[in-house]
């Protein structure tokens, strides 16, 4: 196999998935000349290509590190603008809807979570609204009748597909260069100060040079190896987390995000309703296992029992990348130009603009603002070995 | 739009679904030159092509008209003979399996529709065996742990899309010929003494002229005109019954057929496993609808849970063509050279061979066996004024 010399970047970002095209749209806008390498087709294999979008620093409080609510609450605020600025530059919408999110609680139980998700909220200044079960319905008609209570909160959504056709027009009009099927098998520093980046298309090898290497590839992120260590170029401790979910399509009979303990509904402007989503430590299986098409119907009806009339039109499966303690990996890997976004899990879509411009920052001005200090990829690195031990 | 001459038949098959290919085959075996013209492509309208293909005159023997049970069971003695000589003509393999059925009742209320089934069938002289419910576990394993009993019939199975992609082989080996993607839009007794049959095709009119004509259109029967009556052609009642199927893949975890009163799971020696079937009256709506998507994976987790396992590749919708008594019209309509073949409603995989088999003595040797009586097309014509009334 022949190996060609593609061409050289300032930055490269391996990896097309939502995390890898904001970073790439945030270098491009600074000026940067940024490459983005993807092994797939852009939102092929991308979990946000199946992710339903919902920006939920408020309705997912008790569940996160108060570190990841830092951040999520940091891009939340950012969101609304970074979308309408992407939009202006592409002419793509991208279905950003703060309409918010009813959690509902269908029985005692449910209530209990959701008082407990309220106290979280109300110790973190959250705003967040207790409706009684009428005034659920009032505002949501085709909620199941016997719910017990619901959650008003301001959480936003956006169409995680649609800014994966935004984006990459973005580049495009910002000069960057996208490599679709082109996959990147190994980084190392190279001779003459960069960085050399292998990759593979159709069988034939290429290398590409840049200054600075971004891995934002997912639950993927540790299939790079280092040809000098002898080991994943990003060692981090990270598993695929699959994801279920089902998209139908048909007249929009919910207005708010709806969401249950057990299952979240969202609608989106077009019609279509994404029903979210199994949580499976099952590898890469890509398969659209039936037990779980049939927990989410079931549990979704319970919710909204309209739902039963729409048309189901996909059942997806998507990777979040997971990492051990479940939080994102932001920042230096290798004390020098080598970087890593990834471990995003169920934020990704949420994350992205904030993660690509921390980073942005990070790498044109060489700033480590300090909401990305507990993701620090280096946490994972085994401690050196004390004195007391030798 | 100007019209072109195709062609002219000895017979010409109008419906390339599982009934009208059967007849052109019957028909090219006994050396007539036969003509089928389908709408769509074949097997894309077809209702058998997402019929699970259940060969089951004993265990529908409750719900059937003792007549249709008589025409089942002479279909149900030549299936497997019809199949192996399609094999033989054609290479390709049908699926016909005669493992036999379990059907399952999960609680009292189910016992009881068995018990009532099974009393039919001993009426009948019916073979079928009561089986404990650890005597089924112990057939198959993987059904649910808490069966109430079950019943255990020798009805076979066969696989409608094989069968759609052998019978076009076998006609054209046979010298027959198919025109697909052809829409046949009236049918008219000619000056010539035969029939002219108005075809479409990418917006060019054709017509067909064939001394004998068959109407095996399906649910689509009723939309072919008599220019001359100025009404359909074969002025049946007929609606389609709109029917979900849900197409799963895997290991095989389930051997014999298993029905419950409530749903179907057919297994095939590919992997495949077929969860049916709803049956609703909405006319000709193509969509999936998630309530019955719902309602058949957890009527089918109740029966067989490892279900759950399995990777759901295919939610399809069939529409099953009904008469108003539910029997099909199978027979002479003008007392000239017009024939019918429609209305097979939940049958039509079980009674292609058999309806075939007939209409071709009919056809070649104007033999009508006492076995189609009851389904003459001409009983639903209004009934003549008796003398009195006048």
């Amino acid at each position: 196999m022949t190996t060609s010399t593609v061409a050289s970047a300032e930055v490269a970002v391996v990896g097309g998935g939502i995390v890898g095209l904001a970073i790439a749209h945030a270098l491009a806008q600074r000026g940067r000349q940024v490459t983005v390498v993807e092994g797939s087709r852009i939102g092929e294999r991308a979990a946000a290509g199946v992710a339903a979008g919902m920006l939920a620093p408020s309705s997912e409080v008790d569940l996160s590190d108060p570190r990841l609510t830092d951040l999520a609450l940091a891009a939340h605020a950012m969101y609304g603008e970074w979308t309408s600025a992407l939009t202006a530059l592409t002419g793509v919408g991208t279905g950003y809807d703060a309409t918010g999110t009813l959690l509902v609680a269908l029985h005692a139980d449910h209530l209990a979570i959701l008082q407990h998700l309220y106290d979280f909220q109300m110790e973190r200044g959250l705003p967040a609204e207790r409706l009684s079960a009428k005034a659920a319905r009032d505002e949501e008609p085709y909620l199941a009748p016997g719910l017990a209570g619901a959650l008003r909160m301001p959480d936003a959504q956006v169409d995680p597909r649609r800014l994966l056709r935004a984006l990459p027009i973005a580049l495009e009009r910002l000069g960057a260069t996208l490599h679709e099927g082109m996959r990147v098998t190994a980084i190392a520093p190279s001779d003459g100060g960069d960085y050399e980046i292998s990759t593979e298309r159709d069988g034939a090898a290429s290398t590409l040079h840049a200054a600075k290497v971004v891995v934002a590839a997912g639950a993927w992120s540790r299939q790079i190896a280092s040809p000098i260590l002898g080991m994943p170029v990003v060692p981090l401790p990270m598993r695929p987390v699959k994801g279920q979910i089902l998209r139908l399509r048909g007249e929009r009979i919910i207005q708010h995000v709806v969401r249950t303990p057990d299952v979240y509904l969202v609608p989106r402007d077009d019609g279509e309703l994404v029903i979210g989503a199994s949580m499976e430590d099952v590898g890469f299986d890509e398969r659209s296992r039936a037990g779980a098409v049939h927990d989410l119907l079931r549990e979704a009806r319970r919710a909204v029992p309209g739902i039963a009339e729409l048309d189901l039109v996909e059942c997806g499966v998507g990777f979040r990348p997971a990492l051990r303690d479940h939080l994102p990996a932001i920042g230096n890997v290798d004390g020098a130009g080598l970087l890593v976004a990834t471990g995003h899990f169920r934020n990704g879509v949420e994350l992205a603009p904030i993660t690509a411009r921390l980073l942005a920052d990070l790498i044109c001005d060489d700033r480590l603002d300090p909401l990305l200090e507990p993701f620090a990829p280096g946490r994972f690195a085994p401690a050196a070995p004390a004195e007391a031990t030798r």
